[in-house]
């Protein structure tokens, strides 16, 4: 068990991080080179430049623990304590000026999620979490709120990711049920749906096809908000591991997590 | 021909109008009551208010102006001049506390669009254009660029409204072709998917399902930032007239169209 006083530090200290994140990408928008990755997904020099400034602020700060990154691979895999990164997720948005990409840090120790960061820079909101201490925007304390006894599914917002990432994991079935099922159903894709989700303002969201780095911050956002976090799916391709959520109300959680069961 | 003078005094005005919206709005947010309209759809007493400011607004500057609003019907439908409101565009995401809704506001002279704003506060961001003054995003300047040769569709992110208004136009079958056939298609439902639009941040979006005051704002802001606007879908149901409408990006409103004609 980690000490309360250390999961604060850590939590301080990813604050910290998301903020010169931040700074990296506000100073960037709309002046960024963009090249097709080999899983024919985009990157920016953007993306490399906030990685760059995580990783030397972690290392500087925590030398002993280990990084993981979307753009720059593994530092010290064996350590106990591993930062996963995302520095640009939502690139197609980023590049399109849609605001709704973010920043994603995740401190997990063996495993289990201890602090997770979302920052939206172009929104200026910060979503955070540790492990006993709650989750919070911009400071402020979010608590997801189950439906009651006569709320009904139909009454909440649903989120999905992108289809073709669906289709990519063989749940573009689920994925058409739903939008079918269901009279509101908002494919708010990337962080900005597990951030809506986190606070409530989704019932749910269901993301598929998404690496380690898109889901590490959001599991002990959502649970620390009193919300539900189902990984759904698994599955090793190509030497990295493609997974399924679903999260949000419990309840809407389990309604809507039955389609990709 | 009306004046420019006379298009931007409006064009001022109606500005001016929508920061007094927003005050309404943001005074309210989280502090409302909602009930169920006849056609089923959401209102609160903060649709109300910020149509009855607008209302009193619109009467003191210009008394012999038309108004047709969302909550409280027609005044001097004979009028030359007409304001057409809808105090809050997306309410359902008000209620959730989904930060994507917005105040929408267009003046049309004698059914031509003349000056359209949307206002959305949660974001603190104002999409305005007066007919040959250009579209504005608080203050600069909106430049749609077309696709040039080599550019390809499947590299924009499109937008749609929510499936269960194009169901009720029989547009449902366009909606999942749609899905099916790109690779990167989201529901940014209601006013934020316009504005995405007139900024070319989506490539077209197409949103089926609408009413008069859905739609009184977006011509004239797409078409002056550059954009092509094009109304697929007419039919009057019920009293009313329900719209369909592709608007963005020229060579991507007619790739998008032509799943629904």
């Amino acid at each position: 068990v980690i000490p309360a006083s250390d999961v604060r530090t850590f939590y301080r200290c990813a604050l910290g991080f998301a903020q010169r994140a931040r700074r990296v990408v506000l100073a960037r928008r709309g002046r960024f080179r963009k090249s097709l990755k080999a899983d024919s997904s985009w990157v920016t020099d953007v993306d490399r430049a906030v990685e760059r400034e995580l990783r030397s602020s972690i290392l500087r700060r925590f030398p002993d623990h280990g990084i993981v990154g979307e753009e720059f691979g593994r530092h010290r895999p064996e350590a106990e304590f591993q930062w996963i990164l995302d520095p640009l997720d939502g690139t197609l948005s980023f590049t399109h000026g849609i605001p709704f990409y973010g920043t994603l840090l995740g401190l997990h120790h063996r495993g289990r999620p201890l602090v997770g960061v979302i920052d939206h820079p172009a929104l200026g909101l910060r979503y955070s979490a540790g492990l006993g201490l709650g989750s919070f925007k911009d400071g402020a304390r979010l608590r997801v709120r189950d439906l009651e006894p006569g709320d009904r599914v139909s009454g909440e917002v649903l989120c999905m990711g992108d289809r073709a990432r669906f289709a990519a994991c063989g749940a573009a079935p689920g994925f058409d049920a739903v939008m079918r099922a269901h009279p509101a159903v908002r494919t708010y894709a990337d962080c900005i749906g597990h951030t809506l989700a986190a606070e409530g303002a989704v019932g749910a969201m269901a993301d598929y096809g998404i690496k380690l780095w898109d889901l590490a911050a959001t599991q002990v956002l959502v649970e620390e908000a009193g919300g539900l976090y189902l990984r759904t799916y698994e599955r090793r391709s190509g030497g990295e591991t493609v997974y399924g959520a679903v999260f949000g109300k419990p309840a809407v959680v389990r309604w809507l997590s039955r389609f990709f069961t």
